[in-house]
C-alpha cells in the first residue's frame, strides 16, 4: 500500500480546561503520542504551563480556540463547563465533543452539537503526583456509534481497563468514588490534625493504611473489617468517645460511622 | 567460649488467646526460631488451631496454663483480659507479663504482678490473611526497664519499627487506627453495597482506593484532598444527597463529611 495510513493519534485534539484532571490526561495521551493542539483556560498561566508540556499553542480566549480540530476534550468544573456549553461548540459542530466529569449526564451536550461523550476516568488527580493512566478506569459513551468506537480506541491506548458506561452508571461510580477516595481521605486528614495535636506522626499509620486497602483487594471490605465497633465493645467505645470530647465533629463521626459497622455487621 | 550463649529466641512463651492477633503475632514469632510452649484458649478449636501451626501444647483451662514459662503473651478482648487477668497471673508471677492491646493502658496489670508491659502491634489482622510483620509498628511498654529492653528486643526480631511508647500514647494511636483502618473501610463496605444494588462491581474502584492511599505516603492528606466537597460545588453535593435519598445512613455521612472537608480546607 503506498497511502498512508492515518493513524489514531494524529487527530488533532483541543483541551478546554487546564486542571489536574485535563493536566494529567492531556500528558498521559501526549506521552502516547497523541497530537494536543491547542489548550484553553481562562486561566493563563494553567494554560501556557499545560500547552508547553503537551508542545500545544493556548489561549485563554475562547473565540480563539481552534475550529479545525477533531476531537474537543472538555475538563472544565461542572458550572464552568455549563456556562461556556453552547459558546465553546459555536463554529465547531463538525467535531466530535466530550466531557471527562462523573457527575454530568451526556444529555448535556443535547441540542448544543450532534457529535459528542463522555470520557471519565475514574481517579483523583493532584498535580503533585504522576499517575499510572494504565490502572485507571476509563468510562466512556457517546451519542454515536462510530464516535463511541473512536473514543474507546483511544481510551485503549491509555489503559487496559476501558467500559462503556450509561450517564446513570457513571453517576454513581462518582458517588461511589467521593465515599471511597475523599472521604476517606479526609478521615486520614482529620487523624493526622489529632495526631499532631498530641505531638505523635501519622507515619506510623501508614502500614496500617496500606494493609487495610491491600486486604479489599483480597476480600470483600464486609469480611475484612476489624475493631471495636465490629465487636460491639462498649468499653472502648465510650472511652474514646470520651477522649474525642474536644472535637465535635470527631465525635459525631466516631458515632456515626461506630453504629453503622456494627448495624452493617448484623445484617 | 564454652558456654553456649542463650539466645532471645529460647524464651518459652504461652499466648492466652487464641484470636486473630494472638494468631498472626504467635505464627510470626514460631517462623523467626521463637519457642511456643503453650496456647491457651477458651475455644478448643482456635487453641488446637494455633497450636499445631506453632508446635505448641494446647489448653482450654486456665489452671492448666503451664507455670514455668519466661513470656506470657495475653491476646484477648478486653472484657475477657479483665476477668480472667488475677486468675492467669496466679502462680506464674515470676514471668514477665504482656497484653497487645492499644486500648488498655499499662496499669492494668499493677497490683496483680510486678514485672509486665504491653507489646502492640498497630496493624489489622484477618484470618484469611498473611500479613508482613517487618512493615508493623509494634510499641512497646515495660514497668521494669530490663523486661523493656527484653521486649524491644524481640520486637526487632519481627520488625523495623519498634517504638516506646506511654499508655497515653498508645491510646491515641488506637483511636487513630480505628479511623484511618476501620472507619475507612466502612466506607468502602457502604459503597460497595451500595454499587451491588446498581448491578456495578466495587473492584473498578480499586485503582482510585490505591492511589489515594498512595498520595498520603507523598502528601499530608490535607494536600491531597480533591472533590466536590473540597471545591464546595453545591450542585454536585445537592444531587448526590438526592441520590441517596434511600440510603438515609450514607446520607447522613455524605453531608456531615462534605460538612468537614469544606470547613476543614478553609481552617
Amino acid at each position: 500500500m503506498n497511502r498512508m495510513k492515518r493513524s489514531i493519534e494524529d487527530t488533532p485534539i483541543v483541551f478546554i480546561g487546564a486542571g489536574n484532571l485535563a493536566t494529567h490526561l492531556a500528558k498521559a495521551l501526549y506521552r502516547k503520542g497523541f497530537r494536543i493542539e491547542q489548550v484553553y483556560s481562562r486561566t493563563e498561566l494553567s494554560a501556557s504551563k499545560l500547552a508547553e508540556v503537551v508542545e500545544a499553542t493556548y489561549t485563554t480566549q475562547l473565540a480563539e480556540v481552534v475550529k479545525g480540530a477533531q476531537l474537543y476534550i472538555v475538563a472544565l468544573n461542572d458550572a464552568a463547563f455549563l456556562k461556556l456549553l453552547p459558546e465553546m461548540v459555536l463554529g465547531r459542530q463538525h467535531a466530535l465533543w466530550v466531557h471527562t466529569a462523573g457527575s454530568l449526564p451526556m444529555y448535556v451536550w443535547e441540542g448544543v452539537t450532534e457529535r459528542y461523550g463522555v470520557f471519565y476516568p475514574l481517579q483523583t488527580f493532584s498535580m503533585r503526583r504522576e499517575v499510572k493512566f494504565a490502572e485507571i478506569p476509563i468510562f466512556i459513551e457517546a451519542h454515536q456509534a462510530e464516535d463511541e468506537i473512536f473514543l474507546k480506541k483511544i481510551a485503549a491506548r491509555l489503559s487496559k481497563r476501558v467500559y462503556e458506561t450509561t450517564s446513570e452508571e457513571r453517576k454513581w461510580l462518582h458517588l461511589a468514588a467521593v465515599f471511597s477516595c475523599n472521604f476517606t481521605n479526609h478521615l486520614y486528614a482529620l487523624t493526622e490534625k489529632w495526631l499532631n495535636k498530641k505531638e505523635l506522626s501519622f507515619d506510623v499509620l501508614l502500614p496500617l493504611i496500606d494493609e487495610t486497602v491491600c486486604k479489599v483487594h483480597e476480600l470483600s471490605p464486609r469480611d475484612a473489617q476489624t475493631g471495636p465497633a465490629l465487636r460491639n465493645d462498649e468499653n472502648i467505645i465510650n472511652t474514646h468517645l470520651r477522649m474525642l470530647a474536644d472535637e465535635p465533629e470527631m465525635q459525631e463521626l466516631y458515632r456515626l460511622l461506630s453504629d453503622s459497622i456494627h448495624r452493617f455487621s448484623q445484617s
